[in-house]
């Protein structure tokens, strides 16, 4: 038997304010606004409280990094449990000296920090350069149950890994929610469309493998050599895309998503039955070198 | 130290010719005219030499299944030595009396049988009764050394386990191969476009994340209460479309790939380099069901 159980969801999508406080300011503001056209689950771009700083490696930026809990889990968890919202918080964390994270924080509705997701997949390419300051995550994957709606988090470059969804999935979510700072750099203007379409496809390919609703928040403007493509979107269970954002411009997007959809798909197209997981061990290899 | 590959691949899209024989037939001047064009690789839609029988659940339909080596392999592997044309070719297997399988014989150009790819993953839903028939395949996913490039075989469930396509590439495979019978009934028509939309999404993912080409073979026309799509394409390793074919008559595509954009895609976005396969054990479980 079924239930309906319709939830809103909200992404915001924004551009660098140039430091911490403003930026903590002004995400204080959209969440306010995104309550108030009625969201229930909002979630942040990745490291939402500074520039992509990654873009150098420069060991004065782990400065930006913080404790959790910490005073902006403290401040967003006090605005949660006031709206009523569930908040998932991407954060540069500080676990320890000399040991840093790239974490998102889910906070329930009221207030309460349910856990954290620390970024499993870790990229490095030019411009990119996380492997200097983000050590790979030791959560693993999982999910949360929040007060609207059981929900996983992942991070950027986990988009491409068809192996993070699936696990975030079979641990019980029904939404995936994948904070991200991806854009281009002016040499590849010329296949930054296909770079975005490739982007998109594979985040709508994860919501068809598991039968969720999907929303990746990205953020916009230009940093340093970085042009972010924004297009923030939420995804139906099917691969359709119910709402993208601008490719510019920060965008608030209120998206009302039936969750009974999860469950009608999966009865239609029926994946999780025919799982062959007799025979997925290679999976657990890097590569299956060939012989013959 | 890349060299230059280029290698012509050939998609066969067909109507079912109502019998065995007629379906050799047509299938061996397509592959005659799909050589006189410059193919190298190619491919038969799934179970090509019947109708997609899975319809009912009869054992009359036995009959349809046979033996590899067999008739069918004997007079393919011959057309392919003389053309010197790789093939993949999916027969309804008998493999023993009551035991059957889906299954894509791979032959190489100078008429060698490499081997067989079984079904890994078995559907089961109204018309398409499959699990009647077929016997879950026992071979693992696995590539195939021919003499124009490496590829692999999965049929056409298997297009929506993530699992099924990484594996097969962790094996070496530079090419995908998806022998299918998909389409729609009446009752569906309204959601037809959704459902063929996702179909290819979930295929163009698999070529994004594994940085391989892929080209998915489906047959054409009505056949009792199916009507099947069409739409065979090919795509490159990042998800772009190169060809597709009609959604209601028949086709040969041929298509150039150029085998060394797969490791231009892959050292440009090298997810292979950041897979944690330390942290996807889970992956061989049903589900992990969430406690809290």
């Amino acid at each position: 038997m079924k239930t309906n159980r319709t939830v809103q969801v909200g992404l915001i999508q924004r551009s660098d304010q140039g430091a911490p406080g403003p930026n903590l300011d002004q995400t204080c503001e959209k969440i306010e606004e995104a309550a108030s056209r009625g969201a229930q689950i909002i979630c942040l771009q990745e490291l939402f409280q500074s520039n992509y700083f990654c873009q150098t490696e420069d060991p004065a930026h782990f400065d930006l990094a913080q404790t959790i809990p910490g005073p902006a889990t403290g401040t967003l968890a006090e605005l949660a449990a006031r709206l009523e919202v569930v908040l998932i918080i991407p954060l540069f964390e500080k676990r320890s000296p000399g040991l840093y994270h790239n974490t998102a924080v889910v906070v329930d509705a009221d207030g309460t920090l349910l856990g954290r997701y620390r970024k499993m997949h870790i990229p490095d390419d030019p411009c990119f350069y996380e492997k200097f300051y983000f050590t790979p995550g030791d959560t693993g994957f999982r999910s949360f149950q929040t007060r609207y709606a059981r929900i996983g988090v992942l991070i950027c470059w986990d988009q491409w890994f068809p192996e993070a969804a699936r696990l975030t999935a079979l641990s019980g979510a029904e939404i995936l929610f994948y904070p991200t700072a991806i854009g281009f750099q002016e040499a590849d203007r010329g296949v930054m469309e296909k770079q975005a379409s490739a982007w998109q496809t594979i985040q709508r390919s994860h919501a068809i493998a598991n039968g969720v609703f999907l929303g990746a928040v990205n953020r916009v403007g230009v940093e340093d050599n970085i042009t972010f493509w924004g297009r923030s979107f939420i995804s139906d269970p099917f691969g359709e895309v119910l709402a993208q954002a601008s490719d510019t411009d920060p965008e608030i997007l209120v998206t009302s998503c039936d969750l009974t959809a999860i469950e009608d798909t999966r009865q239609g197209w029926p994946f999780f039955r025919d799982r062959r997981v007799d025979a997925y061990q290679g999976l657990n290899q890097i590569f299956l070198d060939p012989h013959d």
